[in-house]
């Protein structure tokens, strides 16, 4: 039996950029998907702190797979578009992006994501804040998952 | 004699996250800044598409550089928050991001950005559409350029 | 014979809204579309200025009626969602709204608005800018126009 | 002594715009505002639903006054933007904004929205979700409360 963990995970693996840089699948429930990033030089903007493209990168694939688990097995999704608040500059030695669900219907979704960042000693911020929207396509032109 | 492109390469050189994906600026003028990403198998999503986070880092960057055009020489800035609109699923040789200021106060910039992604045959297709809001904040605790 | 102008005109007259707020459609073209509302005591807010929910209301109808100048004839189209930047805080004697389609697709369109705001003297000021998401829809359940 | 409730209350009194649709001042605790407007064929767009303009209004407004809770005294706060998503197209009897502060700095405030949807039996729809950025100011030319 293909859990709902194995559905995402595998299409998570085929996330060319995502394992570029380093982000890892973390938690998979109905409505909910968490992705971590582990801090370092290589995310980093000018001043040292992590740039918001990289937080904007794994937050808005846990937006996408947070949808995703909620639309029927053979959909792919699709960002349509998102909007996110950086609440903090922060260096971090970890970062998690928290996909949650607000609504999915037959072919818009639309989720929201905290980013928090954890210092060495474990100690929480929440960096970032996401509201997206997602539509599900169907597996076509090479589309899929 | 520093020039605006001067300044504004000399803040990019320090963007780990952009060196580490591979993308150059291309293009500084008086709150124009353009950014240049090339396509490769590392930045792409689960479909082969090019990755949303990947495009919107360059265009947040090509943000916040073109709203530093217009601030005074000693500022940094940081991204308050943006939003992106995803156009088109491309694969693309290379993206550029073409970051334009709509208008900087004594703190807060607004800026947008269109992505432009080129075919192996130079064909335009606008995959994205960035707006995006920066706050000029003043050189301390770490924060330069 | 059926006008642009007129098809639009015929929505926007069923707009209560608009109407209760006393604004005006004053320009409809391919994927251009112009909304006026004249600035009185009814649309500030605590300051005087002119309230951004008032702007946002002409911004979003501009965006969506632009929008649907692009789509089938018989065509209704939802606001998924907007995202607007309040660029300087006015007074104004009357706002102009002027929706711009970047991109409509089978299901999606994707537009934007300046609002510009112009004195007793017609001096224009860039009040707002928006960036939105619409979905056409198709005219059932009582939805149509 | 001046409660908080009162303090909002205040400021709230001279926004000409919710008067003019009737939308009332509901609940104020510390980072947290909601405001009611009564659904009415006034506020309706072109299909008899909602307009998302008188959404955004109160969203926009619960936002800002959850961010005023948690600036000083004599500041007074304007919009910088605010992204909303229209979560599902309804007639409602009535309609409350819930807006909660994510997190409040010395100049930017964000806070989020939701906005709930009253049918006549009182039954609830999610009907939108925003998130905003605030700006405090300094109460000067004319700006206060």
């Amino acid at each position: 039996m293909t859990t709902l963990f194995d559905r995402i995970s595998e299409s998570f693996q085929r996330q060319r950029l995502l394992a570029t840089l380093g982000a890892k699948l973390r938690h998979v429930a109905d409505g909910e998907v968490d992705i971590e990033l582990a801090g370092s030089h290589a995310i980093q903007q000018q001043h040292g702190f992590v740039h918001a493209g990289a937080i904007a990168m794994i937050a808005d694939s846990a937006c996408g797979y947070a949808c995703l688990t909620r639309m029927p097995e053979n959909s792919a999704v699709l960002s349509v578009e998102f909007k996110i608040n950086m609440l903090a500059p922060v260096i971090g030695k970890r970062f998690v992006a928290k996909g949650r669900v607000v609504r999915v219907g037959r072919t818009i979704g639309v989720a929201t994501c905290e980013v928090v960042a954890y210092s060495k000693e474990e100690q929480e911020t929440l960096v970032a804040l996401m509201q997206a929207t997602m539509m599900r396509v169907e597996p076509r032109n090479g589309v899929s998952g």
